[in-house]
């Protein structure tokens, strides 16, 4: 299979769809980083949301015209709602948003919101992409970067959008992290790990040593083994991916430690003098450190298994997370991301449709 | 049931067998913890391993001669060694250790030795509780002890010795943790959390949302609930019980993340002297984390299953943490841990068994 054989779309002809009303300081934030975005990408940005709210933001904002436009949707869901909530009503804004993607208006979605309900408004306007089963929720995560990469962050998923995944699905998870890396930071091999509980070909029961060993055959895959817990941070692998549970335990493990280190940190400011002075002068130190638990603020993450990408943002997202998540998403749309996907698992299943026939094949 | 009839052992009759050659720096280590026991406690020890090497050290630091005696092994597993050997060689220090407690010759085992052949060797020659399906490794972790209990630990099980269990092994587990800090601790009614991947009681999955509603009814087991990966540093709860893999996962990314903090702190060393000022300054602070991070000097996790109690140190135990753990095994033994195990399971097992048949009952 050749992976080259792109369907690039220009940065001109692109349009990324905002649901301007996820977030905690929606639409303000949304619209903040809409207007940053436009001032300096060629792609175009329709937000949707409370039409009156976000016009008086734009007003307030310097932004490029040409490239920003407003769809209403009266309602919307909120963090509490229940995400079934977008199904029966046709006016909420990530509703609204997915619908504008699903008929061809738009090339991709950003949400900020309701995690369930994104997932939800996508599932019932996009098209999943052919032979996909399962959708899968990434995250991207901060590590001491062992493969010296341009940036710090790994990809892992799933990381909860199911519970437990077979075989089949853990290796197309393979395939979107693969694309991912390749499309969004140009690592033309990404490495592939996965997520075990130890890093012996055998280890882990029958669904993910079957996993290894199919990974590990697969040519157009960067195939390194299996990682364990105490390597997620190392970032020996560029994509980790999971059999499901574990990428959620892992992750929100993850991110209770980051949270005890600020916590050390915000003692420390409450404490003595000295105390107070160390802190200063290792400021630089804990900016350090923050930068790299911080990562919250870290643009978004994909939603994976559609023909269109879908971005889901932090609820606390800020204006450079909103800005960074639509420059991510119009590029995965310029590489023709979901393309690549596509290709990488009609192919795969097809070799292992053969093989499952008797056929000698590879993949 | 009952579980206030204990056949509690005093501790002049308890011996604690400790395979001296289990270690990174065997038997020095081991011998040097046992002296110190020997001195501040009534319980005897057995040190098994190379009897020439172990008298050398017996002989270099004070220890009271009458509680402690040598058994002879002339071979060892060493830490890269087959945990198999174990079951091919009758001399290793660990295999004769495992062998004096299976026959009643002592009333514990502890190894700092390869893990693998820790559990071989004591499936060989100890026998399981009755009702026993699984054997659980267990971990005791640093919280931010949010319970505001005496010490800052939690325990985890099962941490790797399986990959998947099923619902009654996890509420085995939840008695084993139960049982031990009961038993260490001396907390009347330990709460019990269970590893998912979200709060609700419909949450993870088949296998885990029954263990929820079982371990919900069941009255001398303190259930708080599900935990999430981000809840584990907090302390919510005395024990946490994993389906296994995903135990494993979680104390290994701590352990990861645990060691990042280290790195930075090393990294600020080598920085310039206003950085060495304020690390200065913050030592105090720093060295507060590092107790906190660095848990492998803590005593050392039981392995649970077994009619005797077993300990696991770390490879890279301490003299102090040999001593912690010798009186943590006389401890389980006065307080007849495996006892109120064996009895818990026995109980729950019956009462599910007439619950099967449809009789009327409850946990």
């Amino acid at each position: 299979m050749n992976d080259n054989i792109l369907n690039k779309k220009d940065y001109k002809d692109i349009v990324v769809v905002l649901d301007a009303m996820g977030g905690d300081h929606s639409p303000k934030i949304a619209v903040q980083g809409a207007c940053k975005a436009s001032l300096k990408n060629e792609f175009k940005i329709i937000l949707v949301g409370d039409e009156t709210k976000i016009a008086t933001y734009l007003k307030k904002y310097k932004h490029d015209e040409n490239k920003i436009q407003i769809v209403h949707a009266a309602d919307e869901i909120k963090m509490g709602d229940h995400p079934k909530d977008v199904l029966r009503n046709p006016n909420t804004s990530i509703g609204i948003a997915a619908k504008i993607v699903g008929d061809n208006k738009g090339d991709a979605l950003i949400s900020a919101g309701n995690t369930g309900a994104v997932i939800l408004a996508t599932t019932k306007n996009i098209d999943r992409i052919i032979g996909v089963r399962r959708t899968a929720l990434a995250t991207i995560y901060p590590t001491h970067n062992s493969q010296k990469r341009d940036d710090i962050f790994s990809l892992i998923l799933d990381v909860g959008a199911n519970v437990h995944n077979s075989t089949h699905e853990v290796i197309h998870f393979a395939f979107m992290g693969n694309a991912y890396v390749k499309a969004i930071k140009g690592i033309e091999s990404p490495t592939i790990g996965l997520l075990n509980i130890g890093s012996e070909e055998y280890k882990g029961g029958e669904v993910l040593s079957r996993t290894y060993k199919i990974l590990k055959s697969i040519p157009n895959i960067n195939f390194f083994g299996n990682v364990e817990g105490n390597d997620l941070m190392k970032g020996l692998v560029d994509v980790v991916v999971t059999e499901g549970i574990t990428g959620n335990i892992a992750i929100k493990t993850i991110e209770g430690m980051a949270g005890s280190m600020k916590e050390v940190g915000k003692l420390a400011f409450k404490h003595n003098m000295l105390w107070k002075m160390g802190m200063v002068m290792l400021a630089t130190g804990i900016k350090k450190l923050q930068d790299i638990t911080d990562f919250e603020t870290y643009g978004g993450a994909p939603v994976f298994g559609f023909e269109k990408t879908v971005i889901k943002c932090h609820g606390r997202s800020t204006e450079k997370s909103i800005d960074n998540a639509l420059v991510l998403a119009a590029k995965s749309v310029h590489e023709d991301m979901s393309g690549i996907i596509s290709r990488s698992i009609a192919h795969f299943e097809h070799r292992s449709g053969l093989e499952e026939m008797g056929r000698e094949t590879n993949y």
